[in-house]
């Protein structure tokens, strides 16, 4: 698990707490992987562009690794909802939703999100991450002696509600549809089985095979439980992810997925039948003991929601611009990963140059790509993620694509299989090396 | 704990999912805790009225349970905070905090809560459920060997927190020193160890012993935890907290807090030494991969911190309707519980009584307080939680008296040790049983 920390062999008699905390930050400084955060104000009206504060100056940057896929946190039409609620309703909740804080912009949302999966019912939480932990750990808890299959590469808040769950668990290779199924049928059809899963893998971009999963779990009796948070509001006809895209949303028990992302605002949610969801609704205390959403916050998702229920344009924008990246950086030999998705991963392979060539693309190019190391992703395939959005126009692509190609050689980092094209391009490097445009 | 479920013995050979989830959902029916959600609108501006919806009408009720205990939520600096900002910097925030969603908003907010517990550092989380869990585990599973000791009566996120640390814990009788004492004596001042306990306890309005609590960790070399959840904002005199009514801030290792109940928004926090906040915020898997607050919403909360920083009316305009209203439904000789808060809870006992005393006071009187039955409060105990704020006048204030002695009488729920005053108030009963005002 990425979060552990070592202790010292040797402790002194008496526990010196300031003083192993600052072992336990020491040993993540030695690691190469203690985390710095850009101090960012992102634009209204002008994403990608945000103003990064650094060393007591502001500049304007570009961000190319942003989750908000789709721009929708500054569609006028979403920034509207919620500055109207917010007039009309207040700021805040006020309370758990079943004391006084059931408000009715968050009612409305979970009819919306059922609707989306073509669900019977949909519960709202603070986040995917609680959505996640609480509804997998209330599922796999309260099913008698559950098992828990849950792929390798499954995101943090998951691997937290299997391991709250308690239930026994067996960890799938990824997407291994034989390992699955010895699996199933070593555990057999009688026992409670729950396969926990995503679709769309954030880190790499690859898609689960939905359709096997559902048939295993179907020819072993298993509940399946997915993460859309990566594809929901970006893939289907309505958004509905890859479930609806491949028309397979009423083959999985619960699709779960994010407010947060490509709808733009704040929050997670689960779908599934009435009574999943009512158990998960009465059983969960990550659900039960904290305040809900507030209102203007729930109407602004809704909005986002409904928007991309009937636009095409925003997901035929992203589909046609992270093409467009994956081509122009692999036309410049930049090891572009496969990626079958928005997600445009590109390999450094090493945590000091990923981090170095993101803090010269900051420093020096005024764009803004988080580097991606251990324990997000596995050592030695540390990356820079890209994430290209609508409103990363064909010139922004390029100037992208000049600008690693200068970071590239000025760090020496190895470029792909087909290595680095004879024609030159470094005639583009030298003006880059120039303060920027809206430095 | 609260949210456990028993299976039944026998089980049919092959699991029916469906099945178990509704005879899940059955066991909370039977025991009468199954919970409906009250659909309801606040009305800024109008605090605290609101508009309730039920069997396909709406109507004008008083929100008498709220948690928005100071009205911060309709403040109009608040809500214009979190409308200009979601104007300028858009709805959500894109991100994970270190992967582009730390907005300038949150490193603000961040200093602010720095300050106002005068810490070193602040840590802002998702929701306060979050910020214990997430920090209470994080540094229980830090420290080697620790020994987590924890008051009975600690919230729910508290004691996911504690469970999800995997450390040893005592669970401490509420609020008893000479039982913590003993318990740090049997482990020993070499022994890492963790107190965790509450300010002010939600349901009963009491405090806790901070100075003693304080002194004997002192001696035994403790660290110490506390959730000021429902205190920041409304003691001491600049919101924060008892520990700073008290001059205790300074010997208590983390103070914790909410953005979501006196500051009106949403969203919790740690604040404590630059170094173990660091190590929460480098370690903890549930501030690490789950987006940051939406910028608008720290703002907002920004405002709500630094307006309650100087003023002190909404604090006294509390304390001044919350006496009152003690006052006043003591002198009906109503069961008011002791309390040394804000908070005031009426005995009522019984889970079926609480819950038709709520739905009387809601259909018949138009006025909103939510049962507190098991598992929130042991059973036997379960009551009416009554949390008046600056904008419930003394005419509400008699009006809610008139209100619960029509219910009461009505109910036949029993009066408090005084018993019912022999001056009766029938003649005041009348009137309420014709529709109300506003309905
Ligand atoms: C696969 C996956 N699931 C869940 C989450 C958590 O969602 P949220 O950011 O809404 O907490 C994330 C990332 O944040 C994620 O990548
Ligand atoms: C004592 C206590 N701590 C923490 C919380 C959780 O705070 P939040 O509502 O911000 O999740 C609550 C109630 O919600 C509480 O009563």
């Amino acid at each position: 698990m990425p979060c552990n920390y070592d202790p010292p062999v040797n402790w002194e008699p008496v526990m010196n707490y300031q003083r192993f905390f600052e072992e336990a930050i020491d040993q993540i400084h030695a690691e190469r992987r203690y985390r710095v955060f850009a101090d960012l104000e992102r634009i209204a009206g002008q994403f990608p562009r945000a103003i990064w504060r650094a060393n007591g100056r502001a500049e304007e940057i570009t961000v190319w690794c942003s989750n908000d896929y789709l721009g929708m946190g500054q569609h006028p039409d979403v920034i509207a909802a919620m500055q109207n609620v917010a007039g009309r309703m207040g700021s805040g909740a006020g309370g758990t939703r079943n004391i006084s804080g059931n408000n009715h912009p968050l009612v409305e949302l979970e009819h919306e999100l059922a609707d989306l999966h073509g669900k019977e019912a949909g519960l709202v939480f603070t986040s995917g991450f609680v959505s996640n932990e609480a509804a997998i750990s209330t599922i796999a808890r309260l099913l008698p002696n559950c098992l828990v299959l849950s792929d390798e590469l499954n995101h943090a808040s998951m691997i937290e509600g299997v391991r709250r769950s308690g239930a026994e668990k067996k960890i799938l290779r990824h997407n291994d549809m034989a390992h699955l199924e010895s699996q199933l049928q070593a555990a057999g059809r009688e026992r409670a089985k729950l396969i926990v899963f995503e679709s769309v893998y954030s880190m790499d971009g690859d898609i689960a095979p939905i359709k096997q999963i559902a048939d295993l779990a179907e020819k072993y009796n298993a509940m399946t439980y997915i993460d859309e948070v990566h594809a929901v509001g970006m893939y289907g006809p309505r958004g509905g992810g890859i479930t609806e895209r491949e028309g397979l949303a009423h083959r999985i028990d619960i699709i779960e997925g994010t407010l947060a992302k490509a709808f733009g605002t704040l929050g997670g949610y689960i779908t599934g039948t009435r009574t999943v969801v009512d158990a998960v609704r009465s059983y969960a205390p990550g659900f039960i003991f904290t305040t809900s959403l507030p209102p203007a916050i729930a109407a602004a998702a809704t909005t986002a929601i409904r928007h991309l229920k009937t636009s095409q344009q925003e997901r035929d924008g992203q589909q046609r611009q992270a093409q467009r990246t994956k081509e122009v950086l692999s036309a410049a030999g930049l090891p572009v990963m496969p990626s079958q998705t928005h997600i445009v991963p590109l390999l450094v392979g090493d945590p000091e140059l990923c981090k170095m060539a993101s803090d010269r693309l900051l420093g020096l190019h005024g764009i803004y790509i988080q580097p991606i190391n251990y324990p997000t992703v596995p050592r030695g395939t540390e990356r820079l993620r890209i994430t290209p959005t609508p409103f990363h126009s064909d010139a922004l692509i390029d100037a992208l694509q000049d600008a690693l190609v200068e970071t590239w050689d000025a760090l020496g980092i190895p470029y792909g299989e087909t290595g680095r094209p004879a024609v030159a391009k470094s005639d583009r490097i030298i003006p880059l090396l120039v303060p920027k445009s809206g430095g």
